[in-house]
């Protein structure tokens, strides 16, 4: 297959920045694409890769203008141009708030409900069918990902003498820095009185739960399915795998690595990679070594094993 | 900072209740607010915070109004004229299907979907971007928090001889009592047959799963993340923790809390704390470890121990 | 309770297929009713339950007329005019990009987001407020449950030398063959080149999240809260428990078993059924044994065992 960028822009219904005759034999990965290919570019966020590809032309998406753009020389190609918005702009659908401030270029997809009070920095994309309840903050160049829930009601109880649980109000808010990017599905609990925090470069991915009070400090990245519970304070710069858990009220220093599935039911105070779990066994293997594993305490007993002697 | 009542109440659009030029020097929260001190009150739920609260004044909101009220005097506040609304209201894009009964003073938010033959009960507040499905019950005084999904199909499928999956049909409903909160994102299977039962007085919190035909006893609570799997009966005034695994066809009677990061693997039929997961390690040490925790019954075997010797 | 299908139908609001006159004592269970009760068939994934069904008739609904027809004779009963819809059918509030292809009797449900590009095959069902991203694909008879998102942005993040996170570009789709169901609030990650896969025939429960590059083999079912991280290969015919952690660019052979809660940290080779974590303790008793599970290389190294000798 060859065509030119004319035929590709015709194509896509798209204008052309370059040659039009220019001839393209394939597609390629923005990485790995030679001179005779072409990328697509989805988002201001691969800018950075668009520089430094060698691909012979681009195809660029404005959400704005709804257009595409075939782009022949990237260095050329003015990126405020194609993807910064001149206004915020906010897809069918959506319900705002009153008091809602949103920066220039940001964009609200469609069926977002955007509460009272909240306010939303310059440059950040509040993808499909996410909820920001009243009074949160989103900083600027941030990306929540659909079916986010930020600022969903604290899990406070508290049980009286009867006990039947009382709920605690929850009057903080959830505010969230610049250059954040928050996955699919994952819900962020308001605070109780002061604010659930998560700071400058955090990367948060899908289904995960951040309870009321947390803080996560600065360039921290966290993967899929974890769960944070309510009050614990996580330095900058670490790194936690998917599917863990961690207790509340604890504090993690900075540059802690937590590998995938454990389980955190302590302070961290030094840098470092923690871990916790079972390996995985044919389950024969594990019915016989299960049992063993709630008797460790006896086996050391039995053989006059102490914890001074073995430390 | 020093504003009358009736700066702070055309700060926020409000109304007042009490004396305009009450002097206010700053923001409290309920429980430890000065009688110099305003609170800020959001729903009905704080309405026994509010009593006990020594604070000078009170800000509430009224979601039938959409507007403030500036409240002096706590004692003479009629909470049903400011918190009630005299009928449900529904919110701008929501779904409501046919034969849909809400209750007085229901609010549905933004973006619901409620489908046919859902009942709601009064007082009750389904959160923005809810999914209600068909033929769901839910009691007085509930709160479905965002992105909950109430009644998706059970996750019931039979193999046939080529290993292909039939799905079985699920034909019951989600039964929630009265006093239940639902928390963001999570997800209640309806049952096959009978109903999935959620009690009265049940504190569901974020991203938890609930699989078909499950029971949960009253005011027992659970936190973010945990997943209950099919048929599971759990008792009367239980704690369930963050991210616990609960197996299905258990029973589990009333009174138990469950630690988190759990895997519940049997039945419990005594009340009292239950736990099971490996401690976190550094990885350095992990995996020396982690090779002997699968070699439990070897070491037994090498070392000539019984389970019945260690009884 | 003795009613006429006549008498039922009116009650319905629906149409008659059958004698009128035949009495009906109650209600049951597509699997137990006898001749004189009624059965409810609310979709026609329930097509081989009805037809093994001793029932006496049949409530099904139709999606297309939003009408009940009340059926005698199952064997008669024209499925393809029941259940078919000539058209597609889209419901309101929902919002389709361009170049979306939504094939013959498929519906998508309220407040749905399908982007541009998108492809769904026929008789499929998209329930609502499911969200679906920018070129995915969906095949034929699928069933995408409420809140599920399809085709998010795979958490492909890079640290350059100042610890920031750079955001990887993912170029790639979410594909999704025949007879899959994917559950309620569930996640899929579109591919970072080439497209995440769900192949033929998969069950996939609420609250899982899929990252990207993973692929699915043919019937395998998995479910709910289990989180599969990127690149990780998945064989045909497995069955993997609910709350599972499978860590990434591993590879599973078919025919696997994985219990609930288990932890996959390498490549299973093998088919069989595998199993790993700690059971269930009182606290008072796992408080003892935990101390010991961390300890248990030094236990080895006091008692003089080495794993060679166990083997």
């Amino acid at each position: 297959m060859t065509l030119t960028l004319k035929e590709i822009a015709e194509l896509v219904e798209g204008s052309i920045e370059g040659d039009p005759s220019k001839s393209i034999h394939g597609i390629g990965a923005l990485d790995s694409a030679n001179s005779n290919q072409i990328c697509y570019a989805v988002s201001e966020k691969y800018k950075d890769s668009l520089k430094n590809s060698n691909a012979g032309a681009f195809i660029a998406y404005s959400i704005l203008t709804h257009k595409f753009k075939v782009i022949q020389d990237i260095n050329n190609f003015n990126y405020d141009h194609q993807f910064n918005y001149p206004d915020s702009s906010v897809a069918a659908n959506s319900a705002i708030g009153k008091n809602v401030n949103i920066g220039k270029s940001s964009t609200i997809g469609v069926n977002c409900v955007i509460e009272d009070n909240v306010s939303i920095g310059s440059n950040s994309i509040i993808e499909p069918n996410v909820t920001i309840l009243r009074g949160c903050q989103i900083g600027n160049n941030c990306v929540i990902s659909p079916g986010a829930i930020i600022g969903s009601e604290g899990f406070g109880n508290a049980r009286n003498s009867d006990k039947k649980w009382n709920t605690i109000a929850h009057l903080g808010n959830v505010s969230i820095g610049n250059n954040v990017s928050i996955g699919a599905n994952t819900t962020i609990d308001r605070g109780s009185i002061s604010d659930t925090e998560i700071h400058d470069g955090v990367k948060i991915d899908n289904l995960i739960h951040i309870a009321h009070n947390v803080i996560i400090g600065e360039d921290t990245a966290i993967a899929a399915k974890t769960g944070i519970a309510g009050t614990t304070i996580i330095g900058k710069r670490c790194m936690i795998g998917g599917a863990v858990g961690i207790v509340d009220h604890l504090k993690i220093t900075d540059d802690v690595i937590i590998n995938a599935t454990s389980t955190v039911n302590r302070d961290i105070t030094n840098p470092g990679t923690y871990t916790g779990f079972v390996p995985l066994m044919h389950h024969s293997e594990w019915k016989k070594v299960g049992i063993w594993l709630t008797k460790l305490d006896k086996i050391a007993t039995f053989m006059k094993i102490k914890l001074k002697n073995i430390r």
